[in-house]
């Protein structure tokens, strides 16, 4: 393994949630220890339970160089290509694969530009794909400035997609602006939902992914996508459009409870949505074609930026930890499990 | 029309949650007004712009003898027939429409009899149909001691499928268990949340309809959900239970917003129900067939209960409509438009 993103998705796992301020430090500089300095809530450790003294391996993702193989079919040719691998435990310095969960990068493509093959990439293609899936013809996101974002905002770019991005403030515009973006929204703004609405009306977005969860911002897009749906009724209905609405929460950048407040008719839905369960619908033979156009245009839609590259000793420090804790824009860094050997 | 119940489903198109305290009465003895002593809000104005001026005839379903027909094929046998009939504008004295919307009540039935043959049986039907088409085994409803709560209480009974009922006071309790219920959960107990659990443990509810709509309630039966799911988890899941846990909210007794903790993994989903498009989805098929079985069991399975019978001209008495307003739990109206002709 030469390079693996700690991705949103990775933090759960790694922090649970508890509080990184301050923590204690232990072990060897070679293999180092942190623990939190502060218990977790009882109610926490509750959902915790099933977790507690056993060995979590983390890291979803990675890419490195094959050095050992086995006698499956096809196993041997890779000895020497880089390949991207999804599966778990991939922030270690060797990880044990089948050889077709290896998506084999194109030749030139380094370990790091080929980290972030799977989780940013796969769930931003199947939002467009879930869209199209079920018979929606444009598409909202909110922390629309992240990685993923941009990547999302990249396909729809190419893909001809009309795209609605939300994003919390000017400097994230900026980013997405800069983009080439034509549609961003920001919920800081005094007059966000007179936005939002003439952004619906103008794209007829009907879904929306959202990474916040907590508050009321999956609520307003509901409520704005069925007062844009409503500019064109041209009777009264009580029940309110009968076009769904659809938000998916597939983040927890705000952890507070999700605030609803129904203005939208009856014809709507807010759920989970999870990079897992999606793979496994669609089947493996999708599931490929999306991989192959992953690696064939890796280092453009689905390239990826880092802020940091570090050991996996340094993604024990304390310094390092609150960095990464802190899930803001721009802020990704990329273990590199070969650095300092 | 010799009989149309006033349905919740009524309410919002006859009130237009306004309050109907001290209401200013008009009009003749024969043919009443009553009009709210107070404006709406602006807000509500606003999303009831497109009704202002407008005239809403309103009732959802009712019964009556057929007087006459035209000659379309199976017309003129309906003459002197009872007819239930679903289609708006039936608190009237007379109704036409086509002769495959009128279901032919069995005779010896009366048309209070068969005055509720549409939105509560089929809505009752509806929630065990969806439950089976998304690959659930058994049920939660709420706001249980209802005329559709018992309704679905003696389906579930007949058809053999567990139901948990959620209610908020002990005489709907009682109401459901001298009725046969097995599951019922008192949202007012100190260890619902706990009780609720057991009895999703017991009979493996995964979907929900709920008629409160605002408040947490929502929220409490997929986090119970979960629970009860996660009893007979083998190992730690960052994700949840990978079961997809859901809650359709059919009515808002409740209008304040609906908050979601979302401790509830991430396969959920919460969205409108509402029977309309339900019935488009299925088709005229198998709608018929469900009609057929509420005709045939109208005195027993799918019969309703009435506080009181009442004239369209009585409809408007201020004492009424405050009765009506209330929602409340076996306050259920019956309008005889021949009253009092």
């Amino acid at each position: 393994m030469e390079a693996a993103p700690i991705n949103p998705s990775d933090l759960g796992l790694l922090l649970a949630a508890a509080d990184w301020k301050n923590p204690k430090v232990g072990g060897t500089p070679g293999l180092p220890t942190c623990t939190a300095a502060t218990a977790l809530s009882a109610n926490a450790l509750r959902s915790l339970s099933a977790r507690i003294d056993v060995s979590m391996p983390v890291g979803n993702e990675g890419a490195g160089t094959v050095v050992a193989a086995g006698s499956a079919r096809g196993a041997q040719a890779l000895i020497g290509r880089t390949v991207a691998v999804l599966g778990g435990a991939m922030f270690a310095q060797f990880r044990t694969l089948p050889v077709d969960q290896c998506l084999v990068l194109p030749s030139g493509t380094t370990a790091r530009e080929g980290a972030s093959c799977f989780v940013n990439p796969l769930t931003s293609l199947g939002m467009v794909d879930t869209m199209r899936r079920e018979d929606h013809k444009a598409l909202v996101h909110t922390a629309a400035a992240s990685n993923l974002g941009q990547m999302l905002n990249r396909i729809c770019l190419t893909d001809k997609i009309p795209l609605v991005n939300i994003v919390r403030k000017a400097d994230q515009e900026a980013i997405l602006r800069a983009a080439g973006a034509t549609y961003v929204c920001r919920s800081d703004s005094a007059t966000f939902m007179q936005e939002l609405t003439e952004a619906l009306v103008a794209t007829g977005a009907t879904i929306a992914f959202d990474a916040v969860g907590g508050g009321p911002l999956a609520g307003q897009i509901l409520s704005c996508m069925e007062a844009a749906l409503n500019r064109s009724a041209a009777t009264y209905s009580r029940y309110g459009s009968s076009t769904h609405k659809q938000v998916y929460l597939y983040g927890a950048l705000d952890m507070s409870p999700t605030t609803l407040n129904r203005n939208v008719g009856m014809a709507w839905g807010v759920g989970g949505w999870l990079l897992t369960p999606y793979m496994q619908k669609i089947g493996p033979q999708t599931l490929q074609a999306l991989k192959d156009r992953v690696a064939a245009e890796i280092k453009t839609t689905f390239a990826s930026r880092y802020s940091g590259e570090i050991s996996l000793a340094e993604a024990l420090r304390p310094d390092v930890i609150e960095a990464y804790a802190k899930r803001a824009t721009g802020q990704k860094f990329l273990i590199n499990p070969t650095k300092g050997l």
